[in-house]
């Protein structure tokens, strides 16, 4: 197994060392390239999500390199910081969101009726929302920053959600999680940016 | 906020405070009513995948029950260990994704052709179980237990999702996330019961 481990290392290895100098001479910082990757994953799930998976799939690819890189380049550049990793992890997961969701559509969910599609990326991004307010908060502390802040947490999605089965408004109460969900995401993620800065 | 969340822990308390020795008492330990929790929230899954919203809704809550319950036993008790705490972060994850993969149910999909349902299963299930592979960890981390070990982790992740997209093949590479992902989640609570056992 850890030999596995550690042949994949020197193979990721083997693509970064030569060029992570010439990045680093770019000044891009490790924060950007994970940056860029997350876009670049963004534009891999969109295509795919149209259902061009081997165009998706290259993209995906190349997605996958500046993931290699963004940790490749802290390291280099004796940059790395628990924000990086954090903010590294979370897009790590978002992006696996983005991708998964593309799938949806390539399963031809697009031929049913409107409100189904609809009904079906509800959940999905419900279920992401809730799994990245969790995800974020036990990564911080796992980086020793603590993430006790948030506005909507378990307690209050278990609410709500209880409330939408027992009154019939599953969707309506899907909906209010994904919105408070993702605001209370960002509201970690600010409250990780700010305790780096001190 | 922090007052909303006083109150929140205060009303537990008014539900908690009397069962708490009574169940003390049954020699239920904490864990065990995690896992009770857990059959009781599977439960709910089923019969809310099943339409009976109104049924689901108040098993549901009963679970939720469970969940108050297991962490106040453990204070009450004085056996709060980080494993209890990793293991009912981890059904907590668990339960919501089985919730949310019932709403799949209730959509409408089943009028749809028998294989839809399953690619739509299919990558509910991979995305539950690539959030958990990544989340089981960074919350052991969290609470200061290592848990670097894992077959299946996100590298191996990418590289059988590129091959599934450049192959055309995205549901067979979907089927061999799922059986990973779960095996290595499985794999990693394992080996945090076993440094927990030490």
């Amino acid at each position: 197994m850890s030999n596995f481990q550690d042949l994949r290392r020197q193979a990721g290895r083997l693509i970064t060392d030569p060029l992570v100098p010439l990045i680093s001479r770019l000044r891009l910082t490790p924060d950007i390239m994970t940056a860029i990757g997350l876009v670049v994953n963004l534009v891999a799930a969109v295509v795919i999500g149209f259902g061009h998976l081997l165009w998706g799939g290259l993209i995906f690819l190349l997605a996958g390199l500046f993931d290699l890189l963004d940790g490749a380049l802290a390291r280099y550049m004796q940059k790395t910081t628990p924000f990086g990793a954090l903010f590294d992890s979370t897009v790590d997961r978002v992006t696996e969101g983005a991708l998964f969701l593309s799938f949806i559509f390539i399963t031809g969910v697009g031929a049913w009726p409107y409100n189904v599609t609809f009904q079906l990326v509800l959940i999905f991004l419900a279920l992401i929302g809730s799994f990245l307010t969790s995800y974020i908060r036990a990564r911080a502390e796992g980086l020793n920053i603590d993430c006790t802040v948030g506005l909507f947490t378990r307690v209050e999605r278990v609410i709500i959600l209880t409330l939408g089965l027992l009154l019939s408004q599953v969707f309506i109460a899907l909906a209010i999680v994904v919105v408070l969900s993702f605001v209370t995401v960002g509201q970690r993620f600010v409250h990780v940016l700010r305790q780096a800065r001190k």
